[in-house]
């Protein structure tokens, strides 16, 4: 590569940005990466950084390449009828994971189990972004608790049909399985805790 | 090392039939690695694994150093009364997951995510040993996709509450996980398709 010694043009600004904050995400963990150390590691002001990505939310969305923000995507489902929310949460789980822009978002997973930064990352990201959002808007004492247990089955689902690739479940069509799945993330959501028989 | 030419004790022996077997099971996949090639690999005689090990099943047990032997925990799981099924396959699974032993359990679903080896292994271990004795004692024509969602939802709680860490998930008392995880289990099981609302 050639130095020039130019100052560099947006795309490549942008393409340094999201570099240092991948990096920064991985050492340092979602929560501990501020937007300001990010910048100084990228060599811009922070305000750029506010400028191009927003969030530090949505910095990390496009640093991981995420097919959605989880933050919009919380919104939508939140803001429909509580009776339906497991359904429409297990559909939205079958638009990002099976689409062409699933893979990072697998890679993720995959890192996590593997790898204590990646692990720490995505539980923080999780905890921060996610479980804090889902369990402010159900009105139940045990909000965080129940969010956790979706997390575990949309992970486990990851895990088992793309990357462990169990049969017949690998290959299983979306619409045979969303009504199981639309039921267990109902139940955990919004349902009374069942009496052990 | 020493190599000193006399005849190895039987426990170096057993010790050296366990490396054969945990290289011919990354190496080659569980149904395809022999008990025969094993016992070549480790320059004993096919018997003598047989002998100490008795079944490739109670072999891999062994070798991965497994908590328990899944093909009698299973058949003591479908021994029981159907409409309690779940709650005993969720004791079960805390019962494996929180004990000491645990480790190289939860270790051999890490690896699985990061290597493609490790995958097929447990992929062809779970398929032939576990999936096929639960749909043989289930009466339900998508038996073998009911058995594999309940081991999404158990890959997805060693995930997330003993690789990831999500909180208040990981340090949850399994009493209270307990119920929400055997409606679950039981549900997929036993459980009519919900209809979607």
């Amino acid at each position: 590569m050639v130095r020039t010694g130019r100052r560099p043009g947006e795309a490549r600004t942008r393409a340094e940005i999201l570099d240092a904050a991948r990096t920064a995400f991985v050492e340092e963990g979602y929560d501990a990466a501020p937007i300001r150390g990010i910048a100084r590691r990228a060599g811009v002001d922070p305000a750029l950084v506010h400028h191009f990505f927003g969030t530090k939310r949505e910095l990390f969305v496009e640093a991981m390449k995420l097919p959605m923000d989880p933050g919009l995507v919380i919104a939508e489902i939140l803001a429909g009828d509580r009776t339906t929310i497991g359904e429409r949460v297990a559909r939205t789980i079958f638009l990002i994971t099976e689409s062409e822009d699933a893979a990072p978002f697998v890679g993720l997973v995959r890192s996590a189990a593997s790898h204590d930064d990646a692990a720490r990352m995505l539980r923080e990201m999780i905890t921060t972004e996610i479980i804090g959002r889902i369990a402010a808007g159900l009105d139940a004492p045990d909000a965080r608790l129940r969010a956790t247990l979706v997390g575990s089955q949309v992970v486990g689902l990851i895990m088992a049909r793309h990357i462990i690739k169990i049969e017949p479940l690998a290959s299983a069509d979306p619409e045979d399985l969303i009504p199981f799945l639309a039921g267990t993330i109902q139940r955990y959501l919004t349902g009374a805790i069942p009496d052990i028989p």
